[in-house]
């Protein structure tokens, strides 16, 4: 008899991610505008700092919610860099990256039935975590000829009385933009009088330029109703270590740190150790990698935006531009494949981030500047000889 | 207005766990037979894996579903070590410890309603998973008269249409016990008849004497519905790096795969540096370590049947006795904090183990020779000057 499944977890979608992995598996030099992980090694005071946890060779259990000190020192950073209030024992807990602080906050604040409001397109794991949850996601559309900025009467025009969470990246990952301060109060207005409840992934803080957006749970009324996801595998090129935080309302952390523990028992200590090395990493052992990603950035934007028939909006942080090419006729799907197989360039669909994705794709410059260089030469040749379309 | 909590997620209850941790923090010079996390350095062969990885300075996101090369050299591993086939890149995936294993098991083939079959004492997280996904939990006690091995015909009058799923570990915590190969010959016949899914949690493995116990996925008829979850945190003391794996179904691993990157992205990458690594670990840096453990476990085992008006079924693996202390007349959770106030001794009630744990508290031989002696004189004393009850 086959083996049934529960519902709300077949009902987690598969993307096409594979079948473009499938299809660039084998092939030798293609330059990857694709990827978002990083090539860049860890800072020296980072890597230092693990060889010497080794010395006592003890890999035991941490507490549940992460390292003490860690949670005590992340409170305190949070505070002063940040301006977002969370006690370390109530409010604050460490997870295995952004990617369990979602899920968890999903999981616990979340019934069947409820709505997650999601600006698209969106980073796919806010639509997959609403789907795991039994909930439905409300795509809040975001222009290109509004600088994928939100429009909060459109925002509002969809909230429905079902209406439970708003859910966004801020730097935007694929939209590569940053949402100022004033849309964030206007968002935080709309969370507050609607009563939603908000989830605001700030991973890619620090490679915004000129300096880090607001904080959404630092706004008036906004601690009582963020769940704050962050950690420093971008900042600190610590991907692997898996290691992130969350910090939220007590009332909810409660709940969420008992399903946190359900599924990790405890973050893992190499990824604590490390974090606790990333809050006094100096300052000049980071600012150089953060300036030359935002440098690449902004050389793959011009890159892009000058291409014939192509339109790009400007980029502002994260590691990713989102280029219209809606002009040449294909499906983004069919784009990325053609650009694999004639043009030697990996990219993303942008319907990877949701149908109001199609048209565009995600270029990332998580590959470093050689290939940012050799995909955007290939990528212009492309489109030079085939015309616009 | 409050935060409202899903459901399942807020019925996951916090054991009494935290209330021992409050009465004993601040208090020196306890001696512990409560930790399950042993203090134990991990072996030179895994730190020098560890301290090679970190030359690169590399922390990259890996393989979603773990490390190729570890799924193929584990795979390889079950096959031989354990007769468990699976198939590195359709049935097996590395997990954040047994913890995450059990979670997206337990998440992907449950729906509400169902019921899961749990011999009990037993590893609470059985029942914290089973609330977690709206199911029922139906206790299978197991009784020390029949030295906490399961009574099969007791356990087929507790199968209704309903039951889904059978849980166990074997090695057992915290029962201490291994049950032998035709006990798990008679679950699996059982699970065939009633077409039940089977989770086998054999985290203990490698403290089993004189050898491992059987895997039962390696029955016949039986890698089509079972899990198998485990790991090396034990058997390698690097608990806290977290890495374990579960290896099934394809046709279950293939929605579990996706629920497991939704929650975790990918296992940590030291975990995994060091699960390759535990794989070539040479045994003469293993063994005599699993052999202390083992004699620890047993000299405990001696002195505390040796108490006065207490009884304790004869461990075969794990960490772990189980005494019957009903004859001193107090609940679990009194005499532990008893014997933590007039003792000095850490302990945890039976009853984190169930209700059917009423009257046993589980001592561990974790912390070590020197704790477990220390602790055993103190119970001797204390049991000796109160009398039997």
């Amino acid at each position: 008899m086959p083996i049934r499944i529960n519902p709300a977890v077949a009902a987690i979608p598969y993307g096409d991610r594979k079948k473009l992995k499938t299809l660039v598996a084998g092939r030798e030099g293609l330059a990857d505008l694709m990827s978002g992980n990083p090539c860049t090694p860890m800072p020296p005071f980072i890597r230092d700092r693990l060889r010497e946890s080794l010395d006592s060779g003890l890999a035991r259990y941490t507490d549940y919610w992460g390292l003490a000190e860690l949670r005590r020192r992340l409170s305190a950073w949070l505070q002063s860099e940040c301006g977002v209030e969370a006690d370390p024992e109530e409010s604050l807990i460490i997870t295995h990256g952004v990617q369990e602080a979602l899920y968890v906050v999903f999981r616990t604040v979340l019934r069947a039935g409820d709505q997650v409001l999601i600006p698209s397109p969106h980073y796919a794991n806010y639509l997959l975590n609403t789907v795991a949850c039994g909930a439905e996601p409300v795509f809040v559309p975001l222009a290109e000829d509004e600088g994928f900025i939100p429009d909060i009467r459109r925002l509002r025009s969809l909230i429905t009385p079902r209406a439970r969470l708003l859910v966004f990246s801020n730097p935007n990952n694929p939209l590569g933009v940053v949402w100022p301060e004033q849309i964030l109060r206007e968002l935080a207005e709309t969370a507050r009088e609607h009563d939603l409840l908000v989830v605001a992934d700030e991973i890619y803080r620090d490679f915004a330029a000129p300096g880090p957006p607001r904080s959404i749970a630092s706004l008036p009324g906004m601690k009582e109703r963020t769940f704050t996801c962050s950690g420093f595998s971008k900042s600190c090129f610590m991907m692997g270590l898996r290691v992130g935080y969350l910090a939220g309302p007590a009332e909810a952390v409660f709940h969420i740190k008992q399903l946190h523990y359900l599924i990790t028992l405890c973050p893992s200590l190499p990824g604590q150790v490390a974090a606790l090395a990333a809050l006094e990493c100096p300052r000049e052992q980071l600012e150089p990698l953060h300036r030359e990603y935002r440098e690449t950035l902004e050389h793959l934007y011009r890159g892009v935006a000058a291409l014939p028939g192509v339109s790009c909006v400007r980029p502002g942080g994260s590691f990713y531009v989102f280029p219209n090419l809606r002009r040449c006729g294909r499906s983004s799907l069919e784009l990325a494949v053609e650009l694999v197989e004639q043009a030697g360039v990996m990219t993303l669909p942008g319907t990877e981030f949701g149908s109001l994705g199609e048209g565009y794709l995600r270029l990332s410059v998580a590959a470093g500047r050689k290939q940012v260089e050799e995909g955007l030469g290939r990528l212009t040749r492309y489109m030079e000889e085939r015309g616009p379309g």
